[in-house]
C-alpha cells in the first residue's frame, strides 16, 4: 500500500462529511487524488470543487444545469462512478437512501466504500453486509464511534469481542426537564453541545435517533449480534467508543470532535497519516469525564430504533424512513419535537415487515413509511 | 496456538505477582501447565504450591530445607528453569536484580518471558531487549501500565506511534501538603489509594520512582524513544495507558485495578480468554475521570528516573540500586521519606557511569551504588 497514490469518488462532496474528506484530500496531496464527486443541489460549490480538483467524472441532480464542463470530464450516475475501473476507493457521505444503490455497485465491483450515510445499512445491513462479503469488498466505518469501535479491534480476534459500547452525548436537550421537550424549537434542536453537524444529523443526536441508528450499523459493520451493543451516556464525546472483550479488558479510542480524523483515517486505512495541521487531543486538558446509562424514557427514539433494529427486516428501513419525514416536519414546525417520537412509533406500528426483504422490499417499505409518515401528520 | 497447553514456569511463585498468575492458572486448567516454580523465602506457601501444581522444575533460595521433596521433581537453579526444554513460557515475577540473569537465560533459549520483575528492564533494557531481537524470542508486559500499551499497539504499525501515555495514580501522599511529606510514615507509604501490591512497589508508587522505572522499561519494550514517552496523573487509575498515533487518535486500554488480567493477558497472549471468574469494569459507574501533568517538584523520584533513563549506560542500574536500598531503610525508619530522592539522588551525582555497558558492568555498578547508598546513610 505504502506509496501507491488512492484514486478516490466522493458521493455528497458538498455535504459536511464531502467537504471535510476534500479538507483531508488537501492535506495529502501526495496519497489521495479525487477521481469522481457527487453532488444534489450546490452546484456553486460542486463548480468550485470541480475547478480545484479536476475528477474525470461528475454527477449532478440536475446534469448540465450551471455545472462548468471541464476538459476529460464525463457527467455519470452515482453507480457509474462507484463502480468505474479508476476508482479505489468510495466515500459515501450522502444522507437518505440516495446512498444504497451506489454502495451496492461499488460492493459488486470490489471497492473499498467508507460508508458514511447512515442510512444505508439501517436500511439495508443484510444485503449490504453480504453484497460485501460476496465481493471480497470492504466496508469501511466513517463515523467518529464506528471508527472507535474498528480501531479497537484492529488485530484483535472477533470472536473474543463482549461487547461494543456506543457513547452518546445525550445531545441538545439532555439536561432539559422532561417536561418542557414538547416545547423545544428547531433552533433548540440544532444546537449541539460538541459536534457541528448537519441539521437531519443535529436533530437525530437531540433524540438520539442517530445513536439507535448506529448501533443498527455496529451490528452489520461488526457482524456483532444486538445484545453485545450497549449505549452509553458519555457528555464530554471525548471517548467515541469503546471495546470490551472476554477477558474483561475493555479499549476505548479518544479523540477531539472533529469528523476529519474518523475521515482521514478511513481514507488512511490500513496506514495511519501524520496530521500536523489537524489539531489533535490534548489528554491534559481533560477532566471529569462521565459515563452513564441511557434513560430511555427521555430517550423514546433510541427504544424504537433498538426494537426496529432487533426485529429486523424491513422495520429499520420504516424507522428511518419515519423519521426522516418526522424531523422534517419538525424543522418545519409543522410537528413538535416529541412528535417525532410519536410519529415514528406510530408509523412502525401499522408496518407489517418481511424478514429477508429484497432491496425491492426495502425500498417499497420506505416509501410506505413516507406516506404513512405523511398522512399520519395530515389527519 | 488454539487447543495447545502452554507450559509455564513461574519464578517467584510465593510473591504478589506468582500467588496471582498461580490463581489464573487454577482458572485455566486446560490451557495452563505448570512445570516450574521458584520463590526466594517462603517454603510453607511454596510448599503448598507444589502440592498443588506438581511442577517437575522447583528452585528454592535455601534448597533441601523443609521443601517437601516429591517424585519427578528435580531442584534446579533459576537459569535451569527457565531455559529447561520443557518450558513454553516464563513469568519472571521475582524482585530486584535476581530475575536478570534467568530472565536472559531463558531469552537465550527462545522462550517467551512475561516480565513482571521491573528492575530487569530497567538495570539491563538494552543487553535484555537485544538478546530477544538476536534469539527471537518475545518479552511480554505484565505490569498494568505496559499490558495496556501492548494492547492498544496490537495490529498496530510501530512507526506509527506518536508517543506513550503512562498513567499514574499519584501514589498515598498524592494529596498531602509538600511540607508534610518529610513526616509521613512507613505505615502511611504503604497505603496505596487502588492497588494491592508488595510494599516496596507500593512505596516507589508515593514516590513515582515505580513510574520513572516503568517509562524506562516501555522504552525497552516498546523500542519508543524518551522523547515520546509522557507520564499522566489519572487518579482512578481506571484508564491504565493510553498511545496517541501520529493521525492524533489516541487508543486507552481500561480496566478494574486487578493484576490478575493483565497477568491473564501476558499468558493467553495472543488469544484473549473468556474470564467468568475475575470481576470485569462496570463502565456504567465510571465517573469523574481526571488527568493531569506530573508535578516533578512533588515527585524528584520521577525526574531523578527519567534523567537516569535518558542518560542511559550504568545509571538506570544506579537508580534502581539505590532506590531499593532507599525504600529499604525508609521502611525501616532510618530515613524519612523525603530522604529517599535525596539518597538515590546523591548516590547517581556520584556515579560515573559507561554507556553500552556489559552485564558485568551493570552487575558492578548495581553493587556500588547499594555500598554507596548505604555508606551514604551511615555518614
Amino acid at each position: 500500500m505504502g506509496d501507491k497514490i488512492k484514486r478516490l469518488a466522493i458521493l455528497g462532496s458538498t455535504g459536511s462529511i464531502g467537504r471535510q474528506a476534500l479538507e483531508v484530500v488537501r492535506a495529502f496531496p501526495e496519497r489521495l487524488q479525487v477521481i469522481g464527486l457527487a453532488a444534489g443541489r450546490n452546484v456553486e460549490l460542486l463548480n468550485q470543487q470541480v475547478e480545484e480538483f479536476h475528477p474525470t467524472l461528475v454527477s449532478f441532480q440536475e446534469p448540465g444545469q450551471h455545472l462548468l464542463p471541464l476538459e476529460n470530464m464525463d457527467f455519470c450516475s452515482l453507480e457509474e462512478i462507484t463502480s468505474h475501473a479508476s476508482v479505489d476507493l468510495v466515500l459515501v457521505a450522502t444522507v437518505g437512501s440516495v446512498g444504497l444503490g451506489p454502495t451496492i455497485a461499488a460492493l459488486e465491483a470490489g471497492k473499498c466504500v467508507a460508508l458514511a450515510n447512515k442510512e444505508v445499512l439501517v436500511m439495508a445491513g443484510e444485503i449490504v453486509s453480504r453484497k460485501a462479503r460476496q465481493h471480497g469488498a470492504k466496508l469501511l466505518p466513517v463515523d467518529s464511534e464506528h471508527s472507535a469501535i474498528w480501531q479497537c479491534l484492529v488485530g484483535e480476534n472477533d470472536l473474543e469481542v463482549a461487547r461494543l459500547i456506543l457513547t452518546a452525548s445525550g445531545g441538545a436537550f439532555r439536561d432539559r426537564p422532561l417536561e418542557e421537550l414538547a416545547r423545544v424549537t428547531p433552533e433548540e434542536a440544532l444546537l449541539h453541545p460538541n459536534w457541528q453537524m448537519g441539521r437531519k444529523v443535529t436533530v437525530d443526536s437531540a433524540t438520539l435517533m442517530n445513536k439507535g441508528m448506529e448501533v443498527i450499523e455496529a451490528r452489520w459493520l461488526f457482524e456483532v449480534p444486538f445484545g453485545k451493543i450497549e449505549v452509553a451516556v458519555h457528555r464530554e464525546s471525548v471517548i467515541h467508543s469503546m471495546v470490551e472483550f472476554v477477558d474483561g479488558s475493555i479499549k476505548a479510542q479518544l479523540g477531539p470532535p472533529d469528523m476529519r480524523l474518523p475521515i482521514m483515517y478511513a481514507l488512511s486505512y490500513p496506514e495511519r497519516w501524520l496530521s500536523p495541521s489537524f489539531p489533535g487531543l490534548d489528554w491534559t486538558a481533560l477532566h471529569g469525564l462521565t459515563f452513564g446509562k441511557v434513560d430511555l424514557e427521555r430517550y423514546p427514539c433510541l427504544r424504537l430504533a433498538l426494537e426496529a433494529g432487533r426485529q429486523g427486516g424491513t422495520y429499520p428501513a420504516v424507522l428511518s424512513a419515519a423519521d426522516e419525514v418526522a424531523v422534517q416536519l419538525f424543522l418545519e414546525g409543522r410537528i413538535g419535537f416529541l412528535d417525532i417520537a410519536g410519529l415514528v412509533g406510530a408509523v412502525l406500528d401499522r408496518h407489517s415487515g418481511a424478514s429477508h426483504p429484497s432491496l425491492e422490499d426495502i425500498l417499497a417499505a420506505d416509501a410506505w413509511a413516507r406516506e404513512a409518515a405523511l398522512n399520519r401528520c395530515l389527519q
